[in-house]
């Protein structure tokens, strides 16, 4: 697949914005995610960005100072209104020649009469980061075997799946009003949670709050109601991928979920970060999707490539209490999740998704489900890894079996492999603030 | 209730386009239901209209020849253009104070300087209808307790309720794209079946496609994330009510269901009639929630109102074969489905959305789920009619075990109670196209 990579994949390459150049940043010139912020000195209402170093371009301006033409200008007049909606509408061609344009623009060797001007640059940290699309509708899917495997031993005793589970990627329409960027506080839900006994059933704060590392796939879409997506042309219907956080209330799950799915249980809150990396910064660090043992059944003809393949990327979760927040303690990584051991592949879930000819459209939400792998240290959430809450795990100085007031749980992720540039997601995080007990009505 | 209806619940009143005094007009001057049409006589793009008999009369239009004012200025204004989420998002009174001017503006006895002038109507006839509003969010409620027995029945054997059926309406999130507007011909969905034997589920056109009669609940919402509903300020978080048909392919449904609840067995589509029928015009028909038996839980207290209320509407289901088509008979009534013999009523379903703080947003779409009740006349879809295909029912000169190419399924709905003139949602319709066979690769 080298000969699909190109000179924004030059691990050489550096920028003339001296952070974008640091060993340790997330956002080198070969990443350019794409964001929407909000900065005084970007003019009134959001603005369509993209990370470099420590510093948001405004591509639109970028774009007007430097002249981009033909693709590239057409890509980021789509961005001028602030709209990153309208990016992900065009072709897949628009973004990579986007995408071009601001490298040359970024690129250390540039003249300095071709660069991307200083005035179209601020620092992130002075910017309002916000949801970097509208989100028509948000779907989860539920992709990882050793996360099927944990919970069917956590809630029935025998690790079984369901039949079905090897011939689809099993996934459930979500809540997207409730999709929010990371950072944003998270209240903790109010619920009918599970009877004890034979009383009724109480409306209470959510006991079992629970964080799922999952990778967030924007989707480009395209196919108009009553057409599929074939899989050797999914690739095209992704646009890029973020990191999410799909906030789950165990208890209140339990109790709503039969026999349609979770609810309320998950429609409280979703995270995701303010970064969309693109499907062209992803390529260097494309793998084969994991081939099936001999006694697993094949996919399905229609969800079956030759050569499917995922994503090399990790994904941190660390959890910091209040205490230690109070103690200036830094976050305690609980897991590393990765990609490459999911069952389905991101091009599997698309496909399937608008194979009964659903339309999927710009700026879309998939999530992957929890991220679980073999080893207890890469389970994507407590209800795996604390055993639903009975073997608590140690944070800082206390205990945890689920989240507790004021923790923060902040996810990081990251795409490494031989002879590329490593490149990150930055992190989605969110603190649990207390359920405000406020029942809709006590007579 | 009496005290709350005014002089647009006035049975007597009459409209000057005669078409909405006739007798079997769902349209009369009582009912002024909001849709979204397109006419070349009313200029480009979208309009925000009511129906009036066989009228539909442009309210901004209307709003500036006759001069509104005040909150009825205000409301007009936010339709001007074309955009009815706009209005659903201001408050309950700006609609209601719209209402009356509308009704004066059409009332037989306003004099023809102050009525709406003649060139703010065109025929129904000749526009386009289109989907009344966007919908951010979907979401598919399952509150018939007759229909929750019946398929228990058909699935399971014994008539069982899940422990937590009467402890609350329970749901699930749809999907938001694939709603369309009655009319709109409905292609029938490919997707997995279930398996026969040992050999892997095909991936074939889906052979038990249904349809479920519905009331569609368009939200006004209003709550930010974090804030409930509050049972008793529910009614104030709803705009209207529409007709709806919630598509289900019933073989691909029982496949992928478990463990997550359905996906592509309903996200095919979803079909909406094109009028919002508001909660003024519904006012009259306001009856009091069948209180539950004494061995039936009462509700929880967050969702118990002393003197909840739903409405009395009446939703036929009626089949036209193609045979039936070109032969030119009318569509065969299959049923008639009562809101009232809902277990839960829309304001429940509100609360309980919002009970976790999920934020409702103006335009979300809720359906009530499939309405049936006790007698076999009433039962809202063909699972339960023709007990899953197994006992077919004759349409025309057919048997019909599910629906076939060719057939359209129309829903009409009506409300009619002594003391009230009676008013209708028009029709939700839908004709079934063949597959298309494609599959989205077989290699």
């Amino acid at each position: 697949m080298t000969n699909e990579l190109d000179r924004t994949h030059d691990a050489a390459a550096r920028c003339w914005v001296t952070a974008a150049n640091a060993q340790t940043t997330p956002f080198p010139i070969q990443n350019l995610p794409f964001g929407r912020i909000e900065h005084p000195r970007l003019g009134r209402g959001a603005r369509v960005v993209v990370a470099i170093g420590d510093r948001a371009l405004d591509v639109a301006a970028a774009a007007q100072a430097c002249g981009f033409t033909g693709l590239a200008g057409e890509a980021a007049a789509a961005c001028s209104d602030g709209d990153l909606n309208a990016l992900i509408a065009l072709s897949p061609a628009h973004a990579t020649v986007l995408r071009h344009a601001l490298f040359d623009s970024l690129h250390e060797s540039t003249p300095a009469d071709d660069r991307a001007p200083e005035s179209a640059l601020v620092p992130i940290s002075e910017a309002q980061l916000l949801l970097p699309m509208a989100i028509g509708d948000y779907t989860d899917f539920f992709c990882s075997m050793h996360h099927a495997m944990n919970a069917s031993r956590i809630f029935k005793g025998p690790e079984t799946l369901r039949p079905n589970f090897h011939y689809l990627p099993i996934g459930y329409h979500g809540r997207a009003s409730s999709v929010v960027v990371s950072g944003t506080d998270i209240r903790r839900p109010m619920g009918e949670l599970p009877p004890l006994g034979d009383a009724p059933p109480p409306y209470a704060p959510c006991a079992m709050l629970d964080y799922e590392v999952e990778l967030g796939i924007v989707v480009r879409g395209g196919n108009t109601l009553g057409e599929t997506i074939p899989i050797d042309r999914a690739e095209d219907a992704i646009f890029g991928a973020c990191l999410q956080n799909d906030w789950s209330a165990r208890d209140i799950q339990r109790w709503e979920s039969m026999p349609l799915g979770p609810f309320l249980s998950k429609s409280f809150a979703t995270s995701i970060s303010p970064w969309i990396v693109t499907v062209d910064a992803l390529r260097p660090f494309r793998v084969r999707q994991k081939p099936r043992g001999e006694d697993i059944p094949q996919p399905p003809l229609h969800l079956r490539l030759e050569d499917d393949t995922t994503w090399s990327i990790d994904i941190d979760c660390a959890i910091e209490t209040a205490t230690m927040r109070a103690a200036g303690s830094i976050p305690q990584r609980i897991s590393t999740s990765r990609l490459v051991d999911m069952h389905w592949s991101p091009k599997q879930m698309v496909t399937h998704h608008a194979s009964n000819g659903c339309n999927l459209r710009p700026g879309d939400l998939m999530g992957s489900g929890t991220i679980s792998g073999i080893e207890k240290d890469s389970w994507g959430c407590l209800l795996e890894r604390t055993h639903d809450g009975h073997e608590p795990i140690a944070v800082g100085s206390e205990q945890r079996g689920y989240l507790a007031d004021g923790d923060r749980v902040v996810m990081s992720g990251r795409c490494n492999v031989p002879g590329a540039r490593a490149i990150g997601f930055g992190s989605c995080e969110g603190t649990i603030l207390p359920a405000t007990g406020q029942a809709p009505r006590l007579q």
